[in-house]
């Protein structure tokens, strides 16, 4: 399978520590959103949506959409539960991450990391920075009763969570009353295979 | 079980209309979003994001996210296949819905139709409704080849687009561009069981 994604984007990174903590093998190709790459007429080609990361089957398919990635790829393993309501749980944080979440998170990270906060951007991060709070309020409560968001172990919920939340601080966010954020971001930190954000050394198995 | 939401919500309409057409009882409890009902303590404690619909089990608990609830209650049901890619393909689809389509047509909607359009926010409801013409282009490319979003049936990846882009309209979108999305549009509306949005009587069974 092929996996087309850019290295610092979290959305990406999500596929990317699945595929290490379960050891699916994927070959990395390179995209870079900035340069444009993916609203050239050959990637739309492959997701008219415009996004990554976009998954490409072994039979020439392609699935778009991180968190429906993640789905596909965990389903059968420990990452994904089979428990009607706790997969029904895992998608509710999931959809939780991609309206409440990455949007704030995620964006106040592009705005400061990226472009630099320009001055006429501030007031919209001023404001992405606000809803990024909130979110992790819902985090901070759900993680001060148990230690994974889903069940007694660890699901793709907690890799969508954990994808842009461990590099909120590059957005400018600080967790320093979020106790049990910080130690949630431990444990997933120092689970066997995980593979840190922005190193494409072994997702490129040239 | 009861579901807690707003009737004049495309996200609450999701739920109705796929208990409707799976014959599913659920006892509905209004919330009047604009009065600030899912703000206060008591709604905060059932759903700490504050956000509608939300589900709440014969058992107590709760379930929120509209799309992680139409994955609950379809389980098992034609409206949610079993083969694996399939499954994962109407999770890119709800993921689509909510962070490329709803933010646009449904906020769009919401200036227009619920604020009445306020002059200080039509810089943005211009730019939402840009967004907008995007997801329905990206609709409207898989409309043309395919009846339904996934498969070869409804699924609920139909229902959660259905929900806000059949209301299009009173946010000022025209459809008259959009032949395959009309189409769908039609055969969802004349399924056996389909109830329109804003429609209370069915789901207040006192």
């Amino acid at each position: 399978m092929n996996l087309y994604g850019d290295s610092r984007s979290g959305n990406c990174y999500k596929i990317k520590l699945l595929a290490a903590l379960l050891d699916i093998r994927l070959v990395w190709i390179g995209i870079d959103i900035l340069a444009g790459d993916t609203h050239n007429d050959d990637f739309l080609g492959r997701n008219p949506n415009g996004k990554i990361p976009l998954l490409e089957l072994d039979d020439g398919q392609f699935l778009a959409e991180s968190n429906a990635i993640l789905n596909y790829l965990a389903e059968g393993t420990d990452w994904l539960p089979s428990d009607r309501l706790a997969r029904a749980q895992v998608l509710q944080w999931q959809f939780f991450e991609q309206y409440s979440h990455e949007p704030y998170i995620a964006v106040a990270r592009f705005i400061s990391l990226y472009l630099g906060l320009p001055e006429d951007r501030r007031a919209e991060y001023e404001s992405r920075k606000a809803g990024g709070y909130r979110a992790l309020d819902v985090m901070e409560r759900q993680l001060s009763q148990s230690r994974w968001l889903v069940g007694d172990s660890p699901t793709i919920a907690d890799i969508s969570l954990y994808a842009y939340t461990h590099v909120a601080h590059e957005g400018g966010f600080e967790l320093e009353n979020y106790p049990a954020i910080r130690a949630w971001l431990a444990r997933i930190s120092s689970l066997p295979g995980h593979v840190p954000i922005g190193d494409d050394s072994l997702s490129h198995p040239q």
